[in-house]
């Protein structure tokens, strides 16, 4: 296997996960790095060889994706000790695929390029099962250069790559813009379906009809279903747009952009994370208007 | 031509004259009343008979469809002098198919059966261009006979029929639950569209993005193209989501609903009608946007 094909993913979690088992399958030579037993068993399990440190695994990789949660983990990965700017190739290349601001991706940029590091800032969009199916979107922004060596990983990846730009921080404010309008439309999806159900509308019928009907959206047509079988297991925790959409608020205000949707549904967000919500499905949100006004929703058959 | 083939329209405005056009073109004897001599004109050409009250109108046709403005011209047209209500037959049939208020559909189903008459509530969505095509949605909620009277004609005008239940209003309900939906979506999507153009994101990528990710809804794919193209005449004027979101959230106020994003919504809608845009498409809600910040929309090549 020529040398390139060795990739590395940093935080195997579902997103993460996925990236790895999808590479695995379409031949490359995996590294994983995480924190937690485990993902590391999983990701063994799985053909990959799991790795010691981001330093260990970056020594060994031509492309390094990191999909851990936030700007903190992010920060450990890359600047920390035995961290991935330790070791990486200065041929090489780092993906970084976590939603984070854009700032934050400006200062990672500007710091590996004082040391002759390449970086891609290449956000996804789409979740686990498109990221499994190597269909999952991707908004990458980055060097020609460095577009260019990880150009076989993202293929393998992504089949709705959009090149937003050489200017990285790009690829993180498209992603934040499109998670914040996620984010306005699941929470007014669930103000509406709990606002019919509340004026005695049938659950099911709201669903069919919005579909059919102007109010419908991709989100909508995804959350809803959990809601009428009353199933809030995670796919997408509540905490993770809520994190979303106040790191697009963050990136809005400091451009000096009001935006009172956004900041509206940030509200029903955060309500829905102080009623105790954030680790279930983020079609949770409905159960914030289920607490003010004690509609009776589906509940799970079991 | 058999007597329940007559079908009336009162108020062909686009919608009117969209459902008036299909009727006459599957082979109905359509019937039509407007105050203004153009649209008169218009349906004459059609070949729609125009009728000098709605009370004549209602006199030669089984089912009469009403598409005015709003509550006080649908009052008007049914209980006012020369109104539908003096001549409409016991076996005939009223379709109310503006968007107006549940408790207004109430009012007028209670009144309408003290004098022996049938009534649907029929709200309709999808726009002119659907109605024109018979594929427009709608959501009908009324008595299992006027339904019944109805049926030839609900079967040419939509191939999306929901029937919601036997309560007048039910229609209206489910209308307005959608309809808020959509004006949420459409402000989130203009908002998230002037944030991405503030942060040096290019338009179009940022509709590609979006249109293949998380954040994309039927009324984002319907009216961003007319920002990107910077054409805002009217097929949907700001004027009509700013009523029907202003309508569910008086539904909901009288419920004891809270809806937060949606009042954030109306804001951004009044505010546009407020800056002069209410004439323009609803597509504009973006440059309430843009006389905040000031950035630069794409304009309309002439």
């Amino acid at each position: 296997m020529p040398e390139n094909q060795h990739v590395g993913v940093v935080g195997v979690g579902q997103m993460g996960m996925a990236v790895a088992k999808r590479l695995l399958e379409r031949g490359y030579a995996v590294h994983t790095r995480d924190i937690r037993a485990d993902a590391d068993a999983e990701a063994r399990e799985a053909g990959a060889t799991v790795c010691d440190s981001p330093a260990a695994l970056a020594a060994a990789c031509r492309v390094v994706v990191t999909l851990v949660v936030n700007e903190d983990q992010t920060e450990d990965v890359v600047f920390g000790a035995r961290g991935v700017a330790e070791t990486l190739g200065s041929d090489s290349v780092l993906m970084v695929s976590s939603t984070v601001s854009p700032t934050f991706i400006e200062s990672l940029a500007t710091r590996l390029a004082e040391r002759g590091l390449a970086m891609l800032d290449a956000p996804m969009s789409g979740g686990p099962a498109r990221a499994r199916a190597g269909t999952i979107s991707m908004m990458i922004a980055g060097p020609d250069a460095a577009m260019e060596r990880a150009g076989d990983a993202l293929e393998t990846l992504s089949n709705a790559r959009f090149a937003m730009s050489a200017r990285p921080g790009d690829g993180a404010r498209m992603k934040l813009v499109n998670n914040m309008l996620a984010g306005v439309n699941l929470a007014g999806s669930c103000e509406a379906m709990a606002l019919g159900v509340r004026l005695g509308l049938d659950p099911q019928r709201i669903f069919d009809v919005v579909m059919a009907s102007s109010g419908g959206s991709w989100i909508f047509g995804d959350r809803m279903p959990r809601v009428l079988s009353g199933d809030y297991r995670p796919r997408a925790a509540a905490t993770l747009l809520t994190k979303d959409v106040s790191l697009a608020l963050g990136a809005a205000r400091e451009a000096g952009f009001p935006a009172p949707v956004a900041a509206a549904a940030l509200q029903v967000f955060l309500a829905t994370v102080a009623l105790g919500h954030g680790a279930e499905d983020d079609a949770a949100l409905v159960k914030f208007f289920q607490s003010l006004t004690g509609i009776a929703l589906p509940e799970r058959s079991s």
